[in-house]
């Protein structure tokens, strides 16, 4: 098998693909799979579709399991019976493209010096078609592993059929353990393997004082403004300066970062000013690079995205809505769980202003990755074959539903081999990725099935008897 | 003359019209004269040729004054030379129509039993027209007085070029006493003449922590967002259950409504009931009717319109976003001044977050009323002749920068006979306008030009006389 990873092989294979990766990646941003929007659940399908007949084009085995919102995609790369099985995960549906500050249409991907732009080119199609190039060569080269594929289309809506898919197709798709491509480096200097995932919580928070717009000349001063109340409403849950949760009880489950932790945190490469840079950030609320990153990964937070109702258009239209909703959204860090902080919030607002209307929206729960063991080791070689420097173990402050989900349904060990860079503007205008981190991704996920391909395979009764055990007990892992 | 207003005459006259009054006022309603947004420029103009036409085809001499904005149309139904002057003042644009709310295709007036359904029915078209059915009737019977029209063209954007024309014309516009036609009675039992009115300062407060949307999983907890700081900081503007302005010294020169003045209030027919109903307010602020018209008619407001930024779609965007903007206005009372509270508001908002940019946006004077004297007693005496009933003095919560303009340029005194109730729905969708108020008005304007016509002219002296004095003073008189 020495010849599987053998370096120069291993770059010819890359060299030889590049052309037909891009290709391949242009097709599938060419779809706009924008999961969050309902005029776009045409083209999720159309996304699902292709990506079955790609995965066949690969010589998989691949078909769409049905949901009651959009289908997963399965594929498998098949070896011998009793081979050991590790499942690449990633997601083909994207965020929203609009707005102005797009420079290039968002779902026709420009190739410029080697970078892709596009929605979806790093979130995270990018990524998924990286670890197919590798699956590809491993199974071409006889490899003794089957390598698997969950490419999931509501990942960027909170995942909300990805439970069910999973339990009622367990069985087909059991795993030895699951590797997710849809993380993000600290720095480009320095590869990063993630420890961790803040959950989320979203809601909305809609005052209702009128049925329709007023004047704010014949009514202004006894009729009620929403907006105002929810600005105040705003005010009195978080601290807008520090970014500090008021509601009671908030931090009460929030377990603060080791010292040990912390200090890997440090060796990242992160930097305050290309953070700054990569997100396009003016100011911090912080001043140092240590309580930045605690901030981000470690701590939870409570976030505005939008405040509805009123008059936005042009100039000034002098009236008094008679509704205004704030979207509004709250970043988890373990063992603060969505349902709880749900409490909390709605309690809270009750309390200082009882007709707002609180409702959840997305929520997930935060993650605790494995730091430790055959798995941890295999995935910081395998980094290293393909990017040249050892991966410091951070936390991604984003949260990804599908990652706890497959943890307690599979009931296996959940990786993360990310390709992303911070200046690849996830969730942002002028989305990219690069062939720098691509040709690394797929060098690496080849090392990678190499290594799983070594352990042995835990034994399908095993595996059985784990999914027996009750969900509770198996979240505390 | 006592031909001129015998009643059945004039309501012979009334009921000869209102076929021809509907359809001129469709065609008005017909052009989108919707002065807020540069869409409908053309539209605008349009509508000022239209008036021209209008005027001259009831027999006025008629033109359009140019400005560096909108134009103002101006007409003249001349009598004798050495016969008094009265202008009547309206407006001819309109506020935006958007929205789901609206019912009826908003500039495509609906006829439905004696009401009329669009944009500008009661603001302002309706009661122009029906001013001019009077002008046109005094003058067919040969009243000794020169009844002049304004319409202006920019009132919902705060009448920025009204000024410079009046000063432009002034000579040729040259009044004994202006008449406004655009204030609304508290209930349709009970005619309202108007005693004072609301300034405006509006502004925008806007903030900017970055370049780009960001994504709250990656940036959030260091990230500043703006959405919150300015919620924050509009909860520090604003006690948002009482709706009083926190902004230091904001009501240092806000004079109280007198007792006097506050039991002319309560004749007004005003009912806490009657003006939720009108408004589709669910909630008030104060509980009592005397509370509520202080509060609407004789304090001072902080307002906010709408907050723009981030995400407004369906669901959750989990964006910070990197500016955001609020919307927010103030009505003003005697004696404040829009210069003198944007500078208590800029300096309240740079020492709460410096980072926020303060604008003005339109700004208009509060205005105190003539409610004694000949003008005075005409006014109530063409209301009585109208309706059938003397009318209560109250104020408008509104904002007509033009009635200040007009004070201080034509150097005369500015009446009001007001037609709107509070049903029409000012600045709402659905607005209407009906043809009780409208031949109400035409009667009652046919009154007051009679009263008007034997009132002596000023001589043309005094006239330039009093321009020549200085501004500020005559802003005192």
């Amino acid at each position: 098998m020495a010849k599987v990873t053998d370096p120069a092989a291993v770059r010819r294979y890359v060299k030889e693909v590049r052309s037909e990766y891009e290709t391949r990646l242009g097709e599938l941003v060419g779809i706009p799979s924008v999961s969050m929007d309902p005029a776009h659940t045409a083209d999720i399908r159309r996304c699902g579709d292709a990506a079955v007949e790609l995965l066949k084009a690969f010589g998989a085995r691949a078909e769409l399991f049905e949901s009651s919102g959009n289908p997963v995609v399965w594929g498998r790369f098949g070896a011998a019976p009793g081979a050991p099985t590790v499942t690449v995960y990633n997601h083909l549906d994207v965020q929203p493209a609009d707005g102005p500050e797009w420079k290039r249409p968002p779902f026709s991907m420009q190739i410029e010096g080697g970078r892709y732009y596009g929605r979806g080119t790093t979130d995270d199609k990018g990524p998924a078609l990286a670890a197919l190039y590798a699956a590809r060569y491993v199974t071409e080269a006889g490899l003794s592993i089957n390598v698997d594929f969950l490419w999931e289309l509501e990942e960027e809506i909170g995942s909300p059929n990805f439970e069910s898919v999973l339990k009622k197709h367990a069985k087909q798709i059991a795993t030895d353990s699951v590797v997710v491509s849809d993380t993000i480096w600290i720095s480009r200097q320095r590869p990063a393997i993630t420890a961790g995932l803040r959950g989320l919580l979203g809601a909305t928070l809609r005052l209702e004082t009128g049925s329709h717009d007023a004047h704010s000349g014949l009514t202004g001063g006894a009729a009620r403004n929403p907006l105002t109340e929810l600005s105040a409403l705003i005010g009195e849950l978080c601290d807008a300066k520090t970014g500090r949760c008021k509601i009671p009880g908030f931090y009460a489950d929030a377990i603060p970062a080791s010292k040990r932790e912390l200090t890997s945190f440090g060796r990242s490469g992160f930097s305050i000013a290309g953070y700054k840079r990569a997100h396009g950030l003016k100011s911090l609320r912080q001043k140092t690079a240590p309580a930045v990153m605690r901030a981000i990964w470690a701590e939870p937070t409570f976030e505005v995205h939008g405040i509805v109702g009123g008059y936005s258009g042009p100039g000034i239209k002098t009236v008094v809505p008679p509704s205004a909703e704030a979207k509004i959204s709250m970043r988890l860090v373990p063992d603060q769980t969505p349902a709880d902080v749900f409490r909390k919030l709605r309690a809270r607002v009750a309390k200082l202003n009882p007709d707002v209307v609180v409702s959840s929206e997305s929520s997930l729960m935060p993650y605790r990755g494995v730091t430790e063991g055959p798995l941890a080791d295999a995935a910081a070689d395998a980094i290293r074959f393909g990017f040249g420097k050892a991966p410091a173990l951070v936390r991604e402050g984003g949260s990804i539903g599908a990652v706890v989900t497959m943890r307690d349904v599979l009931r296996c060990p959940v990786m993360f081999i990310g390709l992303s860079l911070p200046e690849h503007g996830y969730h942002a205008p002028n989305e990219n990725f690069d062939w720098r981190q691509a040709s690394g991704g797929i060098a690496a996920f080849v090392r990678y099935f190499e290594l799983l391909s070594k352990q042995r395979a835990r034994p399908a009764v095993t595996r059985a008897a784990r999914r027996a055990r009750p969900r509770a007990a198996a979240a505390r892992r």
